[in-house]
């Protein structure tokens, strides 16, 4: 049984796992490029989920399972995996952390008017008359209440915020003080002082984000996203922020990656923009492995128990 | 009954307060320079407590009560006060939802180093190999573990944090995994990622923050200082800083403020400088005001339960 990974070189944590599965082959590749003849024998592989497509799929004849170390699937080959029939699990889940704690250096960033500070410093001006915001009392609204939206809800709490969540059902849950379903969106949104996107990339996501939503925020409304771009159409968020429909976006993902260079976001003081790492921290490997070596354990005992069995066809 | 207000003008307050107490003769000042003949009829002064002195106090023969809106008292002529038996309260307690707030601003600035995202984006640049830490798991020690120190604490427990408090006698603060004395200090340095300081001036806090603390420090280690300037040695923290002892200062309260135009603070990339305004809110005066129509139903009773009574010995 043998194991590929290219998710990047660490040799502690490889060193563990190969005393915890002493019968197992693990072969760890910094990249896919290195894959070699190992395309042929690998039954498992653990990837990040952008280095793969449909020739390579076809080529890997013994592959059985798929451990994708992040939690979009988007770049994934669906079709020749569900042809092939391969296993796919993620890591979501682990990101709910990190990505919650990203939240919050945004919202109080904004609240506390904490790069006006620096560039007073910079020009070693001394000026108290500065609007400063409390995030107590706050509503925020968070479009996506999973794991993650969950945990921003429940930082939101403990800050004394109200905090409201939408699913697809609507149906109740217990991190927020309320929760309705994503039909009910525009209605809610005139309510919050901070819009968090958490959606996944899937066909039914695409520009939930468009004119009409911006518009209903409230004018000192920030929006932020920190799920995926395509939930975003960017040409009305930045129509709407120029006309002042809202106040601030702060934006870790976009419709295209890297963001192009003569895209308006870049220039606009009304938008933060941050390269698509929310979730990335120190802990993030260690978490993720610690999935895939549960899924192993369930693996090599052919127990059927899954950790985050991917659904192919709902795409997540 | 007289109450003069020198904590600038708010109609809608003003408004309020009046109608809740019909009898008392209220004159609401922008300053204190507009006080003129009030100051002989006066009973109650409501102040910043930064607009006293031992000449004025001694004119205002009718004083028998000052309602300082703020926390700190250094700034009162409190010899005068004292011999006119002039009692003081404050509006301690209403800054800690603002100020802990602040910490967590800076704290996740910090571990997202969001300041380089903002350089990155103007200069167009999409660069994601950046070291972003967690929050989670580090250790903090709040030095000052009174109320603002214990809402701190609370807001880092719920983020997953190992939080230490340290107060005067060291009895135990069930807001905070452990409390030790202010004697026990140096020991417990080592173990902080963030050491913050919340401490009052007074006598006692002179420099608490000195050479050898910032020695004890981890070079990972964070310091921040929303309390009061006096207890930091600005030479010994920049010698720390510049040495690698440890590796960023946020400083909102200085030993002279507003911070001298040469201090070496404002050109160091590894201090962060804001003019001590983590208290600052939309919300504060309307929080003060509540705290001296409690007392001022207290005084008009003649009842003797006052909130925050300040000891002018002890200086807080």
């Amino acid at each position: 049984m043998q194991v590929v990974a290219t998710v990047g070189r660490n040799e502690a944590l490889e060193k563990r796992i190969q005393s915890q599965f002493p019968t197992v082959q693990f072969t760890f590749l910094k990249k896919m490029k290195e894959i070699g003849e190992n395309r042929y024998t690998a039954e498992i592989l653990v990837t990040y989920g952008e280095d793969l497509d449909e020739k390579l799929i076809n080529e890997m004849k013994n592959l059985r399972w798929i451990m994708v170390m992040s939690a979009g699937i988007e770049k994934l080959p669906l079709d020749a995996i569900k042809k092939n029939h391969i296993i796919v699990t993620n890591a979501r889940g682990i990101h709910k952390i990190p990505m919650a704690e990203f939240v919050f250096g945004y919202i109080l960033q904004y609240a506390k008017q904490l790069p006006l500070f620096k560039k007073q410093q910079s020009e070693k001006v001394w000026n108290r008359k500065v609007h400063l915001q409390e995030i107590y009392g706050k509503t925020m609204l968070v479009v996506g209440a999973g794991a993650i939206g969950s945990q921003i809800s429940r930082y939101g709490k403990t800050f004394g915020m109200h905090t409201i969540g939408i699913n697809r059902s609507g149906k109740e849950n217990p991190d927020f003080d309320a929760t309705y379903s994503l039909e009910q969106l525009n209605h809610i949104l005139p309510e919050a002082d901070y819009v968090i996107s958490v959606l996944p990339n899937t066909v039914s996501t695409n520009k939930i984000f468009s004119r009409q939503q911006f518009f209903k925020m409230k004018k000192e409304a920030v929006f932020i996203n920190i799920g995926r771009g395509n939930a975003v159409d960017e040409h009305a968020l930045m129509e709407a922020l120029d006309e002042g429909q809202l106040a601030h976006a702060f934006l870790d993902v976009f419709e295209k990656e890297p963001l192009p260079a003569d895209h308006p976001f870049w220039k606009s003081d009304k938008v933060t923009i941050t390269p698509h790492l929310s979730a990335i921290s120190d802990m993030y490997l260690p978490r993720a492995y610690e999935i895939f070596v549960k899924n192993l354990w369930n693996y090599v005992n052919k127990e059927n128990n899954w950790i985050n069995l991917v659904d192919l066809n709902r795409g997540y």
